[in-house]
């Protein structure tokens, strides 16, 4: 009983799915550029003042403000005392008493029903009808701690509690959002990779997906396909005859689909346009309008960029009823999401109407937010297709570029020397020389023999361009060095 | 192509472990509950006028009020522009600002670090340094979505990726918190049942637990021992010797600890008081100081009740570096629990000190709560132990009785025959009678033969009278009914 204690858990016994986990988002890189922040805290000497964190699409971190309406309603919920001050607009007011109607005992303090309140998922489902011109159940509607919840709980519903050939096999681009790769290690999943065309702006062929099923069905179970619309990391819009393609091969395939949407509102490029799976699957009719669609949506993009909140939702259709008893019995144990990130999903898709007194402040703020991302993408575009050694598909949409950088021999030598991949060497230089915090492209996984790094296109215009300018003295130093 | 839609998902083709999760908390009688709620409102004539919820510690919803202090900071923290009004104390306005410039831009709406903000896991440090006399490292402290988001990462930790023998092994009490079941049948793990002994106020004893392990050894891997102190649902706090009787099993048998303390505010009976398994480590001293355990913590709970805000913690001491590397890596994918969540935890573990403008009105409120429960908890066990077929140990702390019934046998023939738990039959008929609705035993589980129901102590004491009245007459009523 004296003896030392063993640790219960080591790497030998810790659960394999979690090491083999990898979230690059906030991997090795920005763990790197925290310890930096912390060393120029300290007083030591570096090339730079400070870390430009471009590795997360973190919108009030880079200096953009919350919406003025979606907080003053928060506060007004929050503390509602408030409601009798005269600062609030009456619109603000009336949202939040109609909400806190909504919350058991007038408080956001108590729990929601675990798919959340219904007063707003029948405004989602409002809000859907809207923008899909087709019918939206607010039963369908299951709010979450942001996207990344509902994703891995619809997820959840797909596995098959089985080994090898019978594992469930997940479809996701390459290159995807890493949240994909990470649920799918941590439940022990199949992932069935398919790569997007970079030579045509990041779109998605038919063929690669029959390539890729073809391939998986020996080893797996192939059960759903994640498409990630706008793209992330790649910045691309799909077109309605793309996604109908998809929707088809889903079909013929028996796949579940899974719709990432969470950038709807992020669209800049001239000519393209969001459309959600949802509504292609209904125009499209018979039979496919049947076809159970996961669509997901966060507060944490757009023009609120509430990531801090945590508010998200999915929207769940064509489940037979009994699965989706099963479904909503598999979050109760999770209580329900943050009521103050549903409320701001409410504020999103029930924003001021026209005559409303919050309605002018409201869009002059939205459009400021997406002219000045816009601005920035187009920016980003044009200065990375003009630098030696790198190519950058038009961010069409999202809040990311993700440029190929072409390597010299020289440096891949020096990588693979330095045990990382190359451009995981890359943004390491970069981020040593000019604190510019980036995410290598091996963490979104890419075509064997590309590189590329993922860069959001947040910083405020003046900021970006000072930033570019001194990536750009890096890059071409780079090229110098390992030529 | 042009052929029906066949749904992927199917009770046949679903993920086994999602139709083997129960959550008794929110389970059918929840559902039914609601389900009369709106037969209500539709105008359905009963024999009450409304369904009392007395299945889930929600307090804000059976009529407590949220503690003003952490209203107004969470507003200030909302709507910085508040900082200007003379309307909010000195204090609130400087944990506010305080806040605040940990938040990257200085905003609710930025993502944390996945473990938290800095600033607030340094004040829950302090808290609990000061809680127990021992030091306490702020690296160890890890915010999440409720407790029961942090109770989920750390067993996913424990998991092995492996089947049969070699599935992990989690030990439970019986009764216990439909969480842990939920979360072992949702990873595929395997319970181990350790029995409290309600003869002796629902004590813990270490002989028992040596069964329960000696049981489990041959069909799986024994992994950790979930404690839950005070007991929900049994309301028992634990005493000291046992908690270090505990600890000295664990470490014989090479388990890891997970404290459930998140009703540590909430004991009421004369004599009893909180210990945290922490504090007992410590001073038992080496080795027992070296053992891995975590310990939980909530902001739904206490006398704040603010579930919504889905505010908790986790301190998780003695991890292996490189395995605290591992969990800090596999809960980035999730990004962040909701800061504003975060900040209601702050408020909670940093509350108004002697001298400060909110001191005298947060400790009024909170004692006001506090108090109120600690009468309805003796107002509670006296009642039940009142009554002819009912015995119930003493409500020592958390926020439910969870009273033993004596059923007929042709009361359980009766259940039998409607395939029902004839606790849940009892429960199911006291719903339908008096819209009192409370959760079975059977979804605590409990030792066979044996049937209980749980309920809250929450609802305000002349509202409770009246739901007791009520519940006595129906109780008599079924007795007689299947003498």
């Amino acid at each position: 009983m004296g003896s030392a204690v063993e640790n219960v858990l080591t790497l030998d016994t810790l659960n394999p799915n979690v090491i083999e986990l990898q979230y690059a988002v906030r991997g090795p890189i920005v763990i790197r550029a925290t310890q930096i922040e912390d060393e120029l805290l300290a007083g030591e000497k570096k090339p730079f003042p400070k870390v430009v964190k471009a590795n997360i699409g973190d919108c009030h971190a880079t200096g953009q403000k919350p919406i003025t309406f979606i907080r003053q309603v928060l506060a007004l919920c929050t503390y509602p005392e408030l409601l009798k001050s005269n600062d609030f607009p009456a619109d603000t007011k009336e949202k939040a008493k109609r909400l806190l109607d909504g919350c058991k005992g007038h408080s956001l303090g108590s729990y929601s029903d675990s798919c959340g309140l219904n007063v707003i998922r029948k405004d989602v489902a409002a809000f859907i009808e809207e923008r899909d011109g087709h019918p939206s159940d607010f039963n369908d509607i299951v709010l979450s701690t942001g996207a990344s919840d509902a994703i891995k709980s619809v997820m959840t519903l797909l596995l098959t509690a089985k080994d090898g050939v019978n594992k469930a096999g997940f479809m996701i681009p390459i290159p995807q959002y890493p949240l994909y790769s990470a649920a799918i290690s941590e439940f022990g999943a199949h992932p069935i990779p398919y790569y997007l065309n970079e030579k045509a702006s990041w779109s998605l062929d038919v063929s690669e997906l029959e390539r890729a099923i073809a391939a998986a069905r020996p080893v797996c179970k192939p059960r759903a396909i994640v498409i990630i619309n706008p793209g992330n990391p790649t910045g691309a819009v799909l077109t309605k005859e793309n996604i109908q393609k998809i929707i088809k091969f889903a079909k013929k395939e028996k796949l579940f689909l899974l719709a990432d949407e969470v950038f709807q509102h992020n669209v800049y490029a001239a000519g393209a346009k969001f459309y959600s799976f949802k509504q292609v699957l209904m125009e499209l009719g018979s039979p496919y309008n049947k076809m159970e669609l996961a669509s997901f949506m966060s507060a944490s993009k757009g023009y609120m960029g509430e990531c801090g909140y945590r508010g998200g939702y999915a929207e769940v259709i064509n489940l037979l009823p009994e699965v989706r008893a099963e479904y909503y019995k598999s979050i109760s144990a999770k209580l329900c999401p943050p009521v103050s990130g549903q409320v701001v999903v409410d504020c999103v898709v029930s924003p001021p109407k026209f005559g409303d007194p919050s309605y002018e402040l409201f869009y002059e703020e939205k459009n400021f937010v997406l002219a000045k991302l816009k601005e920035n993408s187009e920016l980003i575009t044009k200065f990375f297709n003009s630098i030696e050694g790198i190519t950058c598909n038009e961010v069409m949409g999202s809040m990311y570029a993700f440029p190929r950088i072409y390597l010299p021999e020289k440096a891949i030598q020096a990588a693979k020397a330095a045990g990382q991949s190359p451009d995981a060497f890359y943004c390491f230089a970069l981020l040593e020389k000019t604190g510019i915090c980036t995410v290598p492209g091996s963490g979104f996984r890419e075509e064997e023999g590309t590189y590329h790094f993922r860069t959001t296109i947040l910083p405020p215009v003046e900021e970006l361009k000072a930033v570019l300018a001194k990536f750009k003295d890096f890059h071409l130093n780079f090229l110098a060095k390992y030529k």
